[in-house]
């Protein structure tokens, strides 16, 4: 956690790695980090997912809560395919209501997080950073296996015992998910707090035509219920969801 | 683990995902699948390793020990930076006999076993595959923190932790490193009677300006001892090294 040199300045801060998708959480968690003294590297994957715009948000929620860095990195999404995400077989995006409290999601993406977090370990132990940040979040709707607490502590075990600078005790690689235990409606309550602009995250499945979040996928219902709960207007979907 | 078909043949082996790098123990570790009764997926990562030409070996390997299909997967090498194998600092690969047995190799690649795990884990579960192959070994020079039985056991018990068949009891992830107890001249034995053409492997760290193995990085030292120790000569780079 050594001082780094960013454009001619040092930069004191110890690095973090904070995983970036463009969504609300992920956004909020980088503020976080941020607001924790971090020198944020940004990290987003392109995987094929139906939403790419989430790529472009990221980079603008990168710029706007200040990482330091921001770096999208493209993986193959045929080692993915399956998933309703990553065009897999055609599955409704809009489940009734009662089927999102106990099923894992369709747009379960296979072991996604195991995945971005050992990229994200790569990239922390080669930059001597020490500190992964991910928006995951069990509360609500989440329902996927690679959101629950044990799977963040059993991932920042594997991480000290396969890496050199955990072996050596050169420093202990932390997992941080600073969203796990928190609602939706907290989450954005955070948003407003942290000055994160909601407006340019992403969350939508299934935009329509004219690039508009389409108000009735899972992750639209989530995010206007949310607002809603937190008395608030979402910036980018508005109250005119079917929440 | 359904019945599978393969170019308009019903294939009913159970399938298998092996990490096959192009190296003697990848080999022998998809022979050992092969002959247990897998169809292997074979998955091969590039990402910016010097020696591309493991990449050819692996493709030779596939077809010769018999996978059922092989993918060469490319990864962003900068995610990596900071070894010796993906251009990171100047550091010399031949290192004095006694280092090697201390000390973690130069050319550890930052968290690279977890990466090809995870990697490996998502194309399994995309494919109903739950064995999951790879050729890591504790024993003799090794060094790497990610190929010791803690690690592999970690990772098993995250992979089904962090995925949906793991959670819904669909199926239990098995990581299979069957050269983890091994000596290198067991393994060296292993190719003969599995019948692994050890010519078309490749080890060497820094070929020579003709494509020859240097004979005296730590990987071709290794191979030539242990060839050595089994009684025999090496196909590839016969016995000419500084054993």
């Amino acid at each position: 956690m050594g001082i780094k040199k960013t454009e001619g300045k040092c930069d004191a801060r110890p690095s973090a790695v904070v995983l970036l998708s463009g969504g609300l959480d992920s956004a909020v968690t980088l503020a976080v980090a941020v607001r924790e003294g971090f020198a944020c590297e940004a990290l987003t994957f392109v995987y094929g997912q139906r939403h790419g715009r989430e790529v472009e948000s990221a980079r603008r929620v990168a710029r706007q809560v200040g990482a330091r860095h921001h770096r999208v990195v493209s993986l193959d999404p045929s080692l993915f395919a399956g998933s309703a995400l990553t065009g897999g077989p055609a599955v409704p995006l809009d489940r009734p209501e009662e089927r999102m409290a106990s099923e894992i999601p369709c747009t379960y993406v296979p072991a996604r997080n195991t995945v971005f977090l050992a990229l994200a370990l790569a990239y922390a132990e080669a930059r001597g950073a020490f500190d992964i940040f991910i928006g995951a979040n069990a509360v609500d709707y989440s329902g996927y296996p690679d959101c629950r607490p044990a799977f963040i502590e059993a991932f920042e075990r594997l991480a000290n015992l396969g890496t050199r600078s955990g072996v050596t005790g050169e420093g202990r690689f932390r997992v941080r998910a600073p969203l796990m235990a928190k609602s939706k409606a907290q989450i954005v309550r955070m948003a407003v707090e942290l000055g994160v602009d909601a407006s340019i995250t992403w969350s939508c499945y299934n935009p329509d035509d004219r690039g508009r979040p389409c108000g009735r996928c899972d992750s639209c219902r989530i995010r206007l219920r949310a607002f809603a709960e937190a008395g608030l207007t979402d910036p980018l979907c508005g109250d005119e969801g079917e929440v």
